[in-house]
């Protein structure tokens, strides 16, 4: 029994050695010397080669290595393939990392310092305390409910917006369509960790922006597919939005003329918010193959018909 | 009975409401309208006046409206006055949000990105997580403890120096000039929150930096006399250093002509990490007050001494 690796070949380095020490009775095959391709019942990767029934015949599933699975197009998938996110610990740490650094940045006006800075001008602004900036977390899943809770460790006030409804202690949660106005309506600093579908896709734009208050900040760490980027340009030219501090763009990297490279309102950052990390990321994987081997249902595997 | 504001005009108008509505037997006056100096027995200032005995013959305590009190020289004032600083809550807060926010800033390279964000480079660097970045905090008073126990919670290991030895859960302490080089070469990122006395000043020095490990970045929110300003841009051109954020400077504003304006490895802001805030400050001081009146021992008394 075989599995196929198919993404960063430095990380893959990491990935062989913990199978060779952990899980030596699966073999661990890196593209694209995949061997005898009838062995192979598992593809860990970021994309899927071409043709994956022709290419992988006796495939069963197929592992993420990303949290979100938007870059499989499920229609060119066999129906009977499982698809499984990863939810390794290493993302959900990034991701608070990250989010709470954009946070900060919008809520202490970094970026307004920073410019000062280059334009050698001295000037402090009034700080209003965090218990008076009302945080909007777009998307509760694993890593939005991990976000939401760390930052009410700072003082925030935190609410959560989600398709169903959930209960996250601390966090003020509000459920569909119906309660999206009054969760953005009290967002002063808005981030999206929302998964990429199709009702999600192109979210943050014009008409949402109107519905924040006069003034907030918006932090994208869910794809850039999320954001209608003219829009966001004209928020800010607007004023409607204060800043923005971006991980994700509609084409990575932008191309030369986008922008936003030169968009001081807007801190972009190259897709680094979180990384899966081979080390946090395999006994995560092989709890999942164990399971698999066993019969078990596996943790993080997508419904396709939410696609996510 | 009264006491005497001299510090933010706009700042005094809140302390002046939460006089008249919390503590009326106190009358609060705001420089420079002291009404009659004999009445005035307590003062909240940010400087002292000049001649201050002279000014004030009837003075018992001079309250800092800030945390630090080297801006106060104790040569001039009376022995008999008792000098309190400033443990506002918000003060607090505001040194956790900044250092957290600066910690992660080198942490996860944002003026790297930032930089490449100017230049039209998208360009991931690897990510090495938290428990593999090794964080120093000189000075474990109440700030220095307050932010050395929150970055334990991202998963940073977390050492911390003082002149005598402390005991702070789940920080490694260090304690006195000859356990300096030990805390400082296990300091991948050196958070500088000491008081400044004779023996700190000028203590982020050449010297010190190459006690650091290699590349080791570099954050002051102490005073900006704790750094010899020189040795930082030397250390940042060798290499030793990778990068500073600094909030406090030797001169604030420092000249027009000042290199740390367009140095790209150092991100510097005009002195705002932490803000006194009437709010939260008023109760603090006014259990002070009371403890004065009572006879009992002030909260945050200085060691003329220590000089902290």
């Amino acid at each position: 029994m075989a599995l196929l690796y198919k993404a960063d070949p430095e990380r893959g380095r990491h990935w062989q050695a913990l199978f060779a020490r952990h899980a030596p009775d699966i073999e661990f095959r890196q593209w694209p010397d995949m061997g005898n391709p009838a062995e192979i019942r598992y593809l860990l990767a970021w994309q899927p080669p071409e043709n994956l029934t022709g290419c992988l015949p006796a495939l069963d599933v197929l592992f993420a290595t990303s949290a979100g699975v938007d870059q499989f197009d499920f229609s060119e998938l066999p129906d009977t393939l499982s698809v499984v996110r990863m939810l390794d610990p290493a993302i959900e740490h990034g991701m608070i990392e990250y989010a709470t650094f954009a946070t900060l940045w919008l809520h202490r006006r970094i970026g307004d310092y920073a410019r000062q800075q280059r334009e050698g001008h001295w000037q402090a602004h009034m700080l209003r305390p965090a218990s008076e900036k009302r945080i909007g977390v777009l998307g509760l899943g694993q890593l939005g409910t991990a976000i939401a809770t760390h930052l009410v460790s700072y003082g925030f006030p935190v609410s959560g917006w989600a398709r169903t409804m959930r209960d996250v202690p601390g966090i003020t949660c509000h459920a569909g369509q119906e309660a999206l106005d009054d969760f953005l309506a009290s967002s002063d600093m808005l981030i999206c960790v929302l998964p990429l579908t199709g009702d999600t896709r192109g979210i943050l734009n014009t008409a949402l922006f109107e519905r924040l208050p006069e003034g907030a900040g918006l932090i994208n760490i869910g794809r850039g597919e999320h954001l209608i980027e003219a829009d966001l340009t004209r928020a800010l030219d607007e004023g409607r939005l204060s800043g923005a501090v971006l991980d994700v763009l509609r084409n990575e990297p932008p191309p030369r003329d986008h922008p936003f490279w030169r968009d001081e309102r807007i801190l972009m950052t190259p897709h680094i918010a979180a990384m899966t990390q081979p080390e946090t990321a395999f006994p995560v994987l092989l709890d999942n193959l164990r399971r698999h081997q066993r019969g078990e249902p596996m943790i993080g595997q997508v419904d396709r018909q939410r696609g996510y």
